[in-house]
């Protein structure tokens, strides 16, 4: 490891029941040379938009085939009673349906060479500019009727708390494996409010992370401060078609409605983590959160194998 | 009265822990000779869509003078620690914020005022082709960030079985008093639904209505009934601006997603009912709901003083 928390100075505290200022943003949002283009599905001007707003949609990033087959692997994992009781799944407060699984890029090959591919990799390389490893996937699932709401968070702020990553230089990757509609609980991001580190109140308690991945209680911010932000930056709610991925930064501000609709909606996530910032101590104070949350060590980076 | 519910027929049971298959409506929907056009703002052709989708949107009916001064009432009720300790108002599960409040025709004139607007009363008559009183009035407050959603229901399921409705003759009008965007947990409706009663399971615990009116647990229909009518009918999002009216038929399925945004979401219902059709004892057997919730005895007709 090269640093802990003790020798790494928290440049971004939280939930330590003082500090409730914004923090300006220290790290850049792009971190390779601005002039590069590296053409379709991610030309100049995406580059500058994603550097502006905090994200970018790229439609139709995966083949219908290649959903189709995802799609079986996510159903057959979820129907699994044995997959349900593994520790790296969360299931549906008040159901025993699935909600998430976690750590997929390690478990099945899938979604191993998924997170691998280059259509996603290149991207996130160029906007890293250094070797990345992922630093958590996983399947979410809101299913049809009674998949529940997800308050607005920053993932950064949580990471950075829970799991001691040090600063901002993380991107997530959302693909669909069915369509988001404005119907079944897309994915709502305020854009701009990556620019801002938002510290939240009240302190974790400890194994926090089996209720928050049910239902969200600490590590979202004030409604005053989510009001300022959505002033500055308002709403945009991610409606986009089955095999389009979403690539955000880990400070973006997010969250989801509830899904009453029959139509389910299935994303993968996978977390690309710089290697240059992999995870020290967390900053919480308290012991890490398990590795198939938070992959901790000596990283192996992608592609590079 | 006219009637008690071991004189009534049930002819449409629900909740007795036997019937699941649907009933088709036996009432008509649009009462009134379909020769009749009353003008703007509902012309022939709207009063066929009625019929046929089971709701209809009237923009701008209130101008933004009267919503805001609407609106000023709403807030100073909402704020009134006395009022939200009246049995008639309902506080957010988990806070003590103001959801619902009943009622509000017979305690506050604007609100009695505005359900006898010929505005209203004219198309409602016009509809239901008989003089009108309200079954049930309040105002529904969805409040920014924590407002919670409604689950899918038909209000002449509940109505007929807890309250003693016997036919559907009945039309709900909901009034914006905000915009009600995609953001802020608008009506989602399935049009067609009105025409089928979908029975639902499990039976009415008694004193069910405190608990129904923060979380609905009783009266919901069944993922595949619910699938089905989807398939058939699709789901409209009802966005309209603050001013703006919706009628729509007493058996209309609805629901509504949580308020994520930082804009409330306030609407004003009132239920009018055919005085043909008041209400005789309830077909669950259990003892009716408060008077606040369920106009009882001898209706006064609207309109007619």
């Amino acid at each position: 490891m090269i640093g802990s928390a003790r020798t790494t100075p928290d440049v971004y505290p939280s939930r330590n029941g003082t500090t409730t200022s914004w923090i300006p943003r220290r790290e850049p949002v792009v971190y390779g040379p601005t002039g590069d283009i590296i053409g379709p599905p991610l030309d100049r001007q995406s580059v500058r938009s994603y550097e502006e707003s905090g994200y970018v949609v790229l439609d139709g990033l995966i083949s219908e085939q290649e959903t189709t087959a995802l799609r079986r692997e996510v159903e057959s994992l979820a129907s699994s009673d044995w997959v349900r009781g593994q520790p790296s799944s969360v299931t549906e407060p008040g159901s025993n349906e699935l909600r998430s699984l976690f750590s997929i890029h390690t478990l099945y090959a899938p979604f191993r060479e998924l997170a691998e591919d280059p259509r996603i990799l290149d991207i996130v390389r160029l906007l890293l500019n250094d070797e990345v490893y992922i630093h958590q996937s996983r399947i979410n699932i809101k299913p049809a009727f009674f998949g529940k709401e997800f308050f607005w968070h920053s993932d950064f702020e949580t990471w950075h708390v829970e799991d001691g990553m040090p600063g901002m230089r993380a991107i997530s990757c959302c693909i669909n494996l069915t369509d988001n509609t404005r119907f079944n609980g897309p994915l709502m991001l305020i854009p701009g409010s990556h620019k801002h580190f938002v510290p939240c109140v009240g302190e974790t308690p400890r194994d926090h992370y089996r209720a928050s991945l049910k239902r969200q209680q600490y590590g979202t911010p004030d409604p005053g401060s989510l009001s300022r932000l959505i002033g500055m930056g308002g709403i945009v709610s991610v409606e986009s078609g089955c095999g389009s991925a979403l690539l955000f930064d880990c400070n973006l501000m997010h969250a989801s409605s509830g899904n009453l609709s029959p139509w389910p909606r299935t994303n993968l996530f996978f977390v690309y983590n710089a290697v240059s910032n992999q995870l020290v101590d967390p900053f919480s104070g308290l012991p890490p959160r398990p590795d198939f949350i938070a992959t901790r060590g000596e990283p192996a980076s992608l592609g590079r194998r």
